[in-house]
């Protein structure tokens, strides 16, 4: 088998079988394919697309092209959740515990990743002592007694993903449904969970910015999910502004944590408990949406989610202390309100901007080797369809260097757009794919 | 600029503009733009073309890319000729002796090429002595002095396409018509003629198969050469079963020296004559095409074409005398006829096939390492339209190895299709476009 003969294939509009696409990722991943012939048949299967199939098998390879996270060693059925990104995300640090208290087991491997914000494992850091840097055997029997561990990525999952993605990234070809999605999947499906609940954000903070192409993406991975043989749910969600007030590690985790004990923003309550609601069904420890958030709604009222997390940062090493002390968690030196310059009502925030912000200040990585500032960020006051007068506080911004400070001030105040009439906020929740 | 942004543009369906190509070209030469971007970009023009500006600034960025043949210290017009290539295509052995015995001045720079038989290098060396490793002074003075040289690739004229077609190739982006034509007209704009003849093939030994996509290039390419200033023409012409009788170097060369003498094959003498006297008009010697034959013609009948290659012949340290007594020329070990094993009427004559059956007697390079066999090859006795019975020779095949004469003879049978009804032989030149 040539690689010259699928390219040319692809090209022409055929569809490529299991054994080609078992050839081309395998022969990718070893590195006797080379970038400039993958990079041809990416920009191939941009225009000619994939089949169903295809896809499928696409996943699959990638999937299997690396290690495997092995979960046989916890009983019961275990939830994975993956959020396809976005601005004051902090989705997983609330989440986690509200399901884990209901008996949801959550064991997952996670990177260090890039983004306007830190990742899920950079703001658990915020708590003095956290660590994922634990073994195998730990993580495992973590899960077994407390239902939660998240360990630092140990193993190659889908490596040829990686290597795929790399490549895809800076020869424009990211932009293929059949491509994104597959991605996202082989190392989901690596990861090992038994169910996957996927939050796909769209609006202009997410990778998705066409609410039809998010829908599309969520279609295409449920397929995939279902196809490997998981229970997958996909849940559509505005990416629009930015999720809650947080924006920004420590600020973000002050947040979940106040979700936790009921008082989060309305939102973020709701993304979570829809998010939730959907793992207890997956996971069968809920037989219907009532009951599951029924069940949510009851460990935030009686303390059992807020107490897991603490029970999940002891852990792991972290002080539980911080879960109920917040001010413990890293503080920024320069704290100011951002006055509004305008009068009327938020019509529009442009939510990439707000990340942008936020990486200006520190509160993200714009390469690998970046050191994130977890104190650094916003505080929200306003969002979309909230009327505010010249001089009323739009954010607090949170920052520990003045002249960041300053960039990312004025940069803030042009992510807002003004207009005269009341505007309706826009729907959370878009659709749920399953 | 970012290439990076220019694939996406492509992508996009929009044109490049003249600084992002110059860019694009200057960058990848330079090695500084890496090929898996450079292959995107090539996969992304087969899909969404280039507009007539975007290939003429494509050709000039290439034809600029590395050194130019100077060829000012020719005087009078210089006039060059381009084959796309095929299967017995001995012309420029008869057809620059003819028109330079007309004061037609040419003066080619020639590398040795990979195909079925040698190029026209390989088969000028069968003249015992006789070589393209001379200096510039001497090829100018020489084109002065006698009107025609052949120097060898000494400079490294349009380096781009060099490097692109390679990466093209095994890519499977080489079949685009812009890209197709830019490349070639590269080459021909860096080798410095002030006309070009093109010589644009078709058919089953052609590189364009179908006729439509024969004059589409041969449209695009006169295009190009006009856009740089040059005179410029191109003869569609048969390539669906091999030109004259000869196929293999030494075969050729005899060829083409009968040819010289008056003796040639019809089809082969024609197509010397239509581009000899457009070679003629272009560089004004002949005011028009009955003009350029009769002078043709003429140099044919009074020798002066003979005398002229062995001329130049001589003038590069060959054997002047093999000219005139072709035997000298390399000769094969076996010689034996190819015999029918059908009655009918000649359909069909797989051109391609023939071509491979040469390059298994090892008339032909596979890699830029093969030595050249220059003694073996066919002379074909019957082509398509003839009749022939069983056991009448349809060719005689020159070998100097007896299992690749058993391989090369076998196939060579199968490259023929008979018929009961008489066949209408097809027209030799298809059209011209100026």
């Amino acid at each position: 088998m040539r690689m010259y003969d699928l390219i040319m294939k692809k090209r022409n509009g055929f569809a490529l079988d299991q054994e080609e696409i078992a050839f081309m990722i395998t022969e990718y991943t070893a590195g006797r394919i080379p970038d400039y012939q993958m990079s041809a048949m990416m920009m191939a299967i941009y225009f000619q697309g994939m089949t169903e199939e295809e896809t499928a098998v696409l996943t699959m390879a990638m999937a299997n092209s690396g290690e495997m996270l092995d979960l046989s060693g916890i009983e019961g059925i275990k939830v994975d959740k993956h959020s396809t990104g976005g601005v004051g995300d902090k989705t997983s640090i609330a989440l986690t515990p509200m399901v884990a208290a209901c008996g949801i087991k959550i064991a997952k491997m996670s990177g260090k990743g890039l983004g306007h914000t830190g990742g899920t494992i950079d703001k658990l850091e915020s708590f003095a002592g956290f660590s994922t840097e634990i073994t195998s055997e730990h993580f495992i029997s973590q899960v077994n007694r407390i239902g939660v561990s998240i360990m630092g990525q140990t193993l190659d999952l889908a490596p040829a993903d990686k290597k795929l993605y790399a490549l895809r990234d800076v020869t424009a070809t990211v932009d293929n449904m059949s491509l994104i999605a597959s991605s996202i999947m082989s190392k989901k499906l690596a990861a090992g969970a038994d169910a996957i609940i996927l939050d796909v954000k769209t609006g202009s903070g997410a990778f998705m910015k066409k609410e039809e192409d998010a829908f599309a993406l969520a279609k295409e991975m449920v397929k995939l999910g279902k196809h490997a043989g998981r229970k997958t749910t996909a849940i559509v969600s505005d990416m629009d502004q930015p999720l809650g007030f947080a924006v920004g590690n420590a600020l973000e985790v002050k947040e979940a944590i106040e979700t936790l004990k009921g008082n989060g923003p309305k939102d973020f309550t709701e993304l979570c408990m829809t998010l939730g609601a959907h793992m207890l069904i997956a996971g069968e420890k809920a037989e219907n949406m009532e009951q599951a958030r029924k069940m949510l709604k009851e460990v935030i009222e009686d303390g059992r989610a807020l107490a897991k997390l603490a029970e999940f940062v002891e852990a792991q090493g972290g002080d539980r202390e911080f879960v109920y002390q917040p001010s413990k968690l890293p503080q920024a030196a320069l704290v100011e309100e951002i006055l509004s310059e305008q009068e009327g009502y938020i019509e529009k925030i442009t939510c990439d901007e707000i990340g942008i912000c936020s990486l200006i200040l520190g509160g993200g990585r714009e390469t690998k080797e970046s050191q994130i500032d977890l104190a650094v960020g916003f505080i929200l006051h306003k969002k979309v369809g909230d009327h505010v007068k010249v001089g009323e506080a739009l954010a607090t911004i949170h920052a520990n260097d003045r002249d960041k400070l300053n960039t990312a001030k004025e940069r803030f105040l042009k992510a807002y757009t003004f207009c005269k009439q009341p505007v309706p906020s826009g729907k959370l929740i878009k659709g749920i794919i399953s």
